[in-house]
Formats: structure tokens, C-alpha cells, sequence
């Protein structure tokens, strides 16, 4: 077993009705609230109502309008209201995507430098306003950790940390707040929790340890069972609650305990498909990770056989390989480039855009541009 | 999935020579140390020396002699201690019970009642100073949870409870530290945290949550296999870690998520055996659990043939209750009362006592004095 930090101070509401606890969580922070949000969604399923309503003894500061991928205009925006209204926490309510601005927001409220200064290095985040949040969606993992990506349009850079002051203090996940979540945002969250754990139990440093191996494999076996009834019934409660514990789990530093640190390949390779093309970052996941599976078959053949024989009961590799493409067409992924037309002849640029992250993220020395490309030639 | 809330703040440093990082945890707390430590062994393992040279920037207030079940009189001296040099911060160093007396004093070092009030329920714990520990024993989970336990002898009462306040800010588990724990003192203490997390399984108000099921499963599943292990070869460092990493999960809150809360029968009948007896509770609990086991077999049928499905890969309730009393014997635990010679004619006494915890737990309607002498009676 390898040496390990393990930390995670975030406390978890889980289940129905928990919303009621929110005014006595946000209380203990003060009365001032950045209320952040997305889109239409949360005012769709009434959930923005229901905010309002409970906040009602509480002066409130929106900050909506969210992008998917969180932009750094739109989080400067948050830091001036945070900083005019000298707002005492930030609530931000739906997905991974608004808990993210949230916590860049809560760094520069209380800094007097630009906030892309943390995302480059320049500075180290000492302090940060305390968030709580709701969740809304399933797969990021963001409302149990640390981390967070912002897009800087300005410099076309899509840069993430994490840093311990931006944990939320208080998480409220209430399955039910899934319900509406459509078959194919299911399944692609669904992908997302999974490979955050699957990328950690593939690319192991040391793959023997026994505790967390089980951890993991748990994580994966209940996903993998719960993402196929949650597409066909979106209102299954127990399906819905296993995913959205499993996914907070999968990224919330339980699974790389004594195993070595995070290492996310077809993460790395996803984000240039999901940067270049329309399509999902879950989407993206399901279509590389096989094609990196087929091209790791004998430099990470401990793990992944392991991962064959515990995940989906196969005794080979390559068996374990299908069983998992398998699970992805059945909760309707696609698993291939031609199936969200990308070509061949776009291989080539799609691999230097990702080497590029690849450098970013200290990967550069495993990953060249020509390994991207032999990876993503299997995933056509 | 039932409704939880799931927290617990502490930091955990875990692996070989991680204790270089003590002087820099305590000092984000400040200058003046309690440090609280038991009998002879730290000084045996040179573990005390190392500690006074690693805080030699520090002032340090001793306050060792902590008995391994923690007295209140002890534990008020080191409330006066802490009060009268104004200490900052408490370190702990030893087993459980150091860590749980040093709960009791950082409540009542920045309280003005006497601190057994809160063992009374007198008064709410709304502040602590905070506690850093170091771990040299594997069983009671005290380093990453909230609990603990300490004896009034003049009310002839062991009391314990939990409270937000007093989880430790960090904890340093060096599984190096417990390669001097003797074989039957690592077979008690793997005993311990196995029964933390099977009794949960098998008391589960909802038997249906995979994940946690699975993480739970994975718990118990290491610390049979690596127990076996230690018990023979006590400077083996992977058996020694998987030991001490599932201790501390065991009791961490994780193992409860979404069945229901903790409860603990055999825990609850077993104090009386090592209250009125000279033996281990470890030991105790080998004894008592096994007739439990064989009492429950109808009532608790469900949960106990998954038991012996996942834990031990038997087909059926008996198989599984044989395969768990195999592994007590084998790793050098009694199972039955006449190994310690504690006779027939004493269980009136024993479950008469027994039932007062019963009182205290709220377990009384379930168990009853006679369900307590039925279940001893399986234990001779």
C-alpha cells in the first residue's frame, strides 16, 4: 500500500425531503447569499421556486445563466456581485458545471488578484468563501471535492485544480432532482462517475490493495447495474440514489487511497473531442476509453484483467473489454468516431490539440502525439 | 436508500515516516501542547522519544498513565491541565482509548461544567479544542470518528456518545507503528473493527444499497484475509495497512450510508462480559457474536445468507455463521464462554447487566433479559 493523504470535510444531505434542512445549513455562514445557477432547467422542474421560498429570510444575490462549460467572463461577473454585495456564502444549485464557477467565485470573492491568476500558477488559494450547493446532475462528482475547470475564452485555455479551501461545506443531493434528466444525459453521466473510477483502478501504481480494489469495483458494479434501469425509468428512486452516491464517491479521494494518485488518460484524450465537436463529454468518454483499453491490452494487463474478472465476471482481457463496450450501447452510448461522424482524416489535429493537455496535465512523456493518434485509431 | 447525512472532516496521513508532517499539522493550531498518551509501549517503541524531538519548537504539557478503559478521574486531571496552560491544541498518541479520553478533555477544557454533565445529556457539546492523533493500536476507529467512551467509577458507569466538536482535525496512521501489537491483541482488535461493519450488515433497517453493501463487503473481506496474515507475520506492512486503513473506514460513517443507523448488539452484551470479566473486549466479542448469529438465524435470515454469500462465498446461513467462527479459531480467538471460563450459571448475572446497556442503547424492546440469557446460552 502506497502512502496517502485522505481528506474530504464536505458533509452530505442525502435523500428526499433534505431541502428543508438548507436554511439552517446556509445560516451558520450568515444571510447574505450568491445564489448561482445554469440555465432554464432548474426553474423547469420548480426547484428555483422552491430555493426562493426557503431562502426567504435571507437577502439574495443571483447570479444566473451558467454555461455547460463555465467561462471565466461569466465567474468574474460572480466575483464583482460577491465582492459589491460582500455576500457571505455562495449557494450554487444544478451541475457539476455551476458548482465549479461557484468554487472560482468563492477564490476570487475574497482575493484582490485576478482569479485566472490561481488557474496559472501565479497564485496559491489560501482562502475562499464557503459554498454549499445542490445537486442537480449526476457524474461530475464536484459537490464532494476539491476540484474545478473554467474555461478562459479570452486565452482559449481550459484550466482546473483543486484546492482545499473550495470544498463545499454542505451538500444537498436529492435523488429526486434527477427524475428529469433525459435517457442519454443519464448514461452519460453515468460514464463520467465510471471512468473517473475505472481511469484510477486501470492506471494503478500499485494495484494491490485489497480495501480500495473493492471500493472501487463496488463503485463501478452499481453504476453499471443502475445506469441501465435509470434510461428505461427515469423515475426509479433506488437507481437514481445509487448513481448519485456512487458518482460523488467515485471522485471524492475514497478510491485512490494506498494506490497511487489520479491519473485520467482518456479524460485527457475526451476533453479535444468534446472541445472540437458538438458532442457530450460522456459521449466522448464512452467512444475513447475502449480504444485506449484495446491499445493498453498488455502494458496494463494486471489491471485489466482485474477489472474483467471483478467488474463484469470475464476471465480475459479482451472479454472484459466487451462486456464493457457492451454496457455502453445498451444505456445508448456511442462507442465509435463514425458514429458521431468524426472521420479519420481528423485524427491527426484531434491528437496534437490533445497532447497539448496532455503537457498540462504531466502526462506528455507516456502520451505523444503519435500514441493519441495509434488510441483514437481504435475508437474509429 | 434510506435518508443520511454523512460527514467526517478529518485529515488522514497514512503510510511509512508520515509523522515528518506532525510538527506542521500542529502548528496551524498553535504553540502549547496536551500531550496525552497511555502506559509504557510508546516509550518502549521509542515512539514518546520520537515524539518530544518532533515538538521540540512546541511547549509541552504531558499527561500520560491513560488506562486502556479511559477513568473520568484521569480525564478531569487533564481538563485541569489543559485549562490552567491554557493549551491549544491536544495531542493524542496511543490506541483508542487515548484518543477517546482526549475527546473528553478537549470538551472539557472550554467548558465551565464538570464534563461527565455531557455523558448525562446536561449539556450540548458546542465547542472542542482540536485534536490531532497518532495511531500504534487497529480497532476502535476513534482516529476518524466522532465517539467515544470514558468510565465513572464512582457511578460505576460507562458512558459514550458522539459529537461533531471532537473528530480529530488529522490523524497519522503509520501501520509501522502496530508491527509490535502481539498476535492476540491483533486478532481482538481485527475482531473489533470486523463486528463495527458486520454488525451494521447485518442489522440493516434496508438490506438493499449495493454500494454500501459492497464497500462494507470489502471491509470485511480484507480483514479476514489480512488478519490471518498478521497474526503470523507481525512486521508484514501490507497486512499490517489493510488492517489499519479498514479499522478506521469501519466506523468512519461510510458503512451506514443509505441502510439505516448503527446498531450493535453484540457490542452491547459483550461490554458486560469484559466489565465483569478479565478479558479482552475483543475477545468477548468472539464469543458473544458467533451466538448471536446463531440466535438471529431466522430473524435476521436475509442479511445473514448475504453475509455468507459475499463475505465468505457459502450458500447458506449456517455455512456462513461456521466459516466466520473458522476464522475466529483460526487467528487464536475463544468462541465460546467455557474457553474463558466463564460458567452457565453466571448468564443470569451477565445478561441482568447487559440489559441496563440494552436500557441506554434503546435497545431494550428487542432484547429483553431473556433474549440476552437465550443468546448466552449459544455462546457456552
Amino acid at each position: 500500500m502506497l502512502n496517502f493523504v485522505y481528506f474530504n470535510p464536505t458533509k452530505v444531505y442525502f435523500g428526499k425531503n433534505i431541502l428543508d434542512k438548507l436554511p439552517k445549513e446556509l445560516s451558520k455562514y450568515g444571510k447574505k447569499v450568491l445564489f448561482v445557477y445554469g440555465q432554464s432547467s432548474i426553474k423547469r422542474i420548480g426547484l428555483y421556486d422552491r430555493i426562493i421560498d426557503l431562502l426567504k429570510d435571507f437577502e439574495i444575490i443571483e447570479h444566473g445563466g451558467v454555461k455547460p462549460n463555465p467561462v471565466l467572463t461569466h465567474t468574474r461577473e460572480g466575483i464583482k456581485k460577491a465582492k459589491e454585495h460582500k455576500v457571505d456564502v455562495i449557494l450554487a444549485v444544478g451541475g457539476g458545471s455551476v458548482i465549479d464557477e461557484a468554487k472560482a467565485i468563492a477564490i476570487g470573492a475574497l482575493s484582490d488578484r485576478d482569479v485566472w491568476d490561481y488557474f496559472e500558477g501565479k497564485a496559491i488559494v489560501e482562502k475562499a468563501l464557503p459554498i454549499i450547493t445542490v445537486l442537480t446532475m449526476v457524474g461530475t462528482g464536484s459537490e464532494m471535492n476539491s476540484g474545478f475547470v473554467i474555461t478562459n475564452e479570452e486565452k482559449k485555455a481550459k484550466f482546473g485544480f483543486r484546492a482545499e479551501p473550495v470544498f463545499p461545506k454542505v451538500s444537498f443531493l436529492d435523488p429526486t432532482l434527477t427524475f428529469t434528466i433525459p435517457p442519454d444525459q443519464t448514461a452519460y453521466g453515468a460514464v463520467d462517475a465510471f471512468t473517473h473510477v475505472s481511469e484510477v483502478y486501470w492506471n494503478k501504481t500499485n494495484p494491490d490493495v485489497d480495501i480500495t480494489n473493492g471500493i472501487m469495483e463496488s463503485i463501478m458494479k452499481s453504476i453499471v447495474k443502475w445506469s441501465k434501469v435509470a434510461v428505461l425509468e427515469p423515475g426509479n428512486y433506488r437507481a437514481r440514489a445509487e448513481l448519485m452516491w456512487c458518482s460523488s464517491l467515485a471522485l471524492s479521494g475514497i478510491t485512490w487511497c494506498g494506490v497511487g494518485g489520479l491519473s485520467l488518460p482518456a479524460h485527457m484524450i475526451e476533453h479535444s473531442l468534446s472541445a472540437l465537436y458538438d458532442i457530450a463529454h460522456g459521449a466522448g468518454l464512452a467512444i475513447v476509453t475502449p480504444g485506449w483499453m484495446k491499445y493498453m491490452k498488455e502494458k496494463r494487463k494486471t489491471t485489466l484483467l482485474q477489472f474483467a474478472k471483478n467488474v463484469f465476471s470475464k476471465d480475459s482481457v479482451d472479454e472484459g473489454i466487451l462486456a464493457f463496450e457492451n454496457w455502453l450501447k445498451e444505456i445508448g452510448c456511442p462507442t465509435r468516431l463514425s458514429e458521431v461522424n468524426i472521420p479519420e482524416k481528423d485524427i491527426p489535429e484531434i491528437a496534437k490539440n490533445a497532447y497539448e493537455l496532455a503537457k498540462v496535465w504531466n502526462m506528455a512523456e507516456e502520451y505523444p502525439v503519435e500514441t493519441i493518434e495509434e488510441i483514437l485509431k481504435l475508437c474509429l
